[in-house]
């Protein structure tokens, strides 16, 4: 992927300021509309069934993010999936925990399984649980070593390949390495920080970024999601070359949202470690 | 107004320590208790409807913001709502999205029919909305235009006593310029800083401060809404003030905690720029 | 108790890492999931019944927080405790608001009298309410002075120990003076700064890393409860001091993750004022 697109990526955003409807976790909702904020693009906050359908009308894009599920917010996915399918609006889904209990297995399948969605974001442990989940058979795939690293990335993006076929969706594997896929092309991102295991919310607010990124863009979806991994990598090594001796993760997170807020193409261009897997 | 009324009403919120029982959204909760303790006051978020009625009883003003609402905190902001008018509690209404959905604009406008508020808070939008809905035909108003401005300053301040004189309560619409009006006076205020738009929950923290000081002085709603809307605005300014080159919206939000943490009424009365309209 | 039980307990946490499952308030989640990252622990916050067994299954220990309880996180907070209990999990219970509402006392004294609570974390009011709240006749136990003074300390140690008895639970009572007591013995903690009081919080985050110190050592509850409580006291104090002039309540938020991040048995152990009551 040549350097101009991720910069023009960040651009649109910020020229076509994106509304982005988040049903997102209550652990992580406030950085992420601060995330949505300083990247560019508004968030709007709402998980109610009645609720639900009026604002993702009025938005570009739908974060569904499991996080914290419950009943009612299930319900509320479901209702906006649908408006959001029937919309044409890119949904990015967040499979938090997917593989830590049943619940949120399931739900992250059946959201995959009944409404379009245009990105997959999250560890390579909860993409596998939801590879696993959302085939045939229910059965577990193979298991590739969770970390993606230099030894197993062709593997891993493989892997990636092999689920946004199944899935036809991109999908953003993030980590020490990040690795993000359509079914025929795959990208290795080696930026970020490792403070930003050290926080919470650097998953969401990057699946909320992707988000506003597909909003500005969706007829680009695999290079607007790199741009969007890229920036949230970027902005940590920001982050992180800011702090001082006494700083802590509680720093870090502050000086992450500064690092979105002042991301712009030039700096993307120039800092994104973006190569073909 | 003069002066010494908005250095009297922080004063007051300092000395009584009033408790603020919040129905807010999730979103920005962490930061609106912030808020609200720094400016000398102390929240407490419950919006279970078996738990608000006692709540509510212990607290000295209730704020009701629909941001994520859903049926279980409506029903808690009915039974809230009912209890704080029959103590005669002050209420602030944050009708966050009204206009955006159905929902949004019939529970601000249900609450604002049913319940005893004093206080309405929200941009320009969010009070069209809420006066279109509220009126009889539920049609739409004459459309001002959303931003207040030097030229629209006049209408917009009598739009904004017509809502007050059909509600009964003090409205508080702001923007880059603040109006706030009871029926017969209104105020137009020329303080705050661009970044408060580029944080989440600006205007959610000015409806809980502004509860704080009307429960400091219920006497004196209109006097102790151009306070709270005054020394949410210096405190954007100081915020600002603060910032380096590299400090972003992140620490923009910090700073706005620690500027209403230093406000009193030196420099409220120094600083706010209220002007008769 | 030795400094250098203090200092281990910090160690332990570092080296198991253990996952802690929450269910608290929407508040201060954000908080307390940054806190546990900052001490070595992980979060994970899950209130849906359908949920929570799966996911305390995973965790070495459970807090319960009744912040912003509904009757949705009430059926959580039972099936997470029927879970942690059978499997002998640590349950951290903080009563939050205990005394501010029937529903409040009621589930806190539910909560401690059905399920294995292993350490209750409260203020000295909220520890009073449900020490009454839990006593037979739901009588109101004698009052004592709700501040921790030197004057009422041994008085103060005698309740904690009385509760402790009664509960089997270990017996954390924070405020100026922290008191930390089992059926048998108890200590007084004078750490900690008076800005912990000025943001929302810091009794959460202090709950959520005491369940991280008890997974880390569930045999040795009164150390690591002790050393949870030194190692926020400590943490506020470092925060405290590198505050500047025109830092307030936001700085000292970020600080407190910060010093909660640079932690360690050196630091707890030169600077944790534990004595013997």
């Amino acid at each position: 992927m040549e350097p101009m697109a991720l910069g023009r990526a960040v651009a649109r955003v910020h020229t076509t300021t994106p509304l982005v409807h988040c049903i997102t976790n209550y652990v992580t909702a406030t950085d992420c509309a601060n995330a949505l904020l300083a990247c560019g693009s508004s968030p709007i906050m709402s998980d109610e069934p009645m609720d639900v359908e009026d604002i993702t009308s009025l938005c570009g894009a739908l974060v569904l993010n499991i996080g914290t599920l419950n009943a009612q917010s299930i319900a509320g996915m479901r209702a906006a999936g649908a408006k959001a399918t029937a919309l044409g609006h890119p949904i990015v889904l967040d499979p938090v925990g997917a593989g830590a209990s049943a619940l949120r297995t399931e739900t992250a399948s059946e959201l995959l399984d009944e409404y379009g969605v245009s990105v997959i974001r999250g560890n390579m442990s909860e993409v596998k649980a939801l590879a696993g989940a959302s085939a045939t058979t229910r059965g577990v795939d193979a298991d590739p070593a969770d970390a993606v690293t230099d030894e197993n990335l062709e593997q891993s993006a493989a892997f990636a390949k092999k689920v946004a076929a199944r899935t036809g969706a991109v999908v953003a594997i993030t980590g020490a390495i990040d690795v993000v896929a359509d079914a025929e092309r795959a990208f290795a991102i080696r930026n970020g920080s490792p403070l930003m295991g050290k926080i919470t919310g650097a998953g969401c607010m990057l699946s909320c970024i992707t988000g506003a990124f597909a909003a500005a863009d969706d007829g680009a979806l695999l290079e607007s999601t790199v741009a969007a991994v890229a920036s949230m990598g970027v902005a940590g090594q920001m982050a992180q070359a800011r702090m001082g001796r006494a700083d802590g993760s509680g720093t870090f997170r502050t000086y992450l949202i500064d690092a979105l807020f002042h991301m712009n193409g030039d700096i993307l261009e120039q800092h994104a470690m973006v190569k073909s897997i």
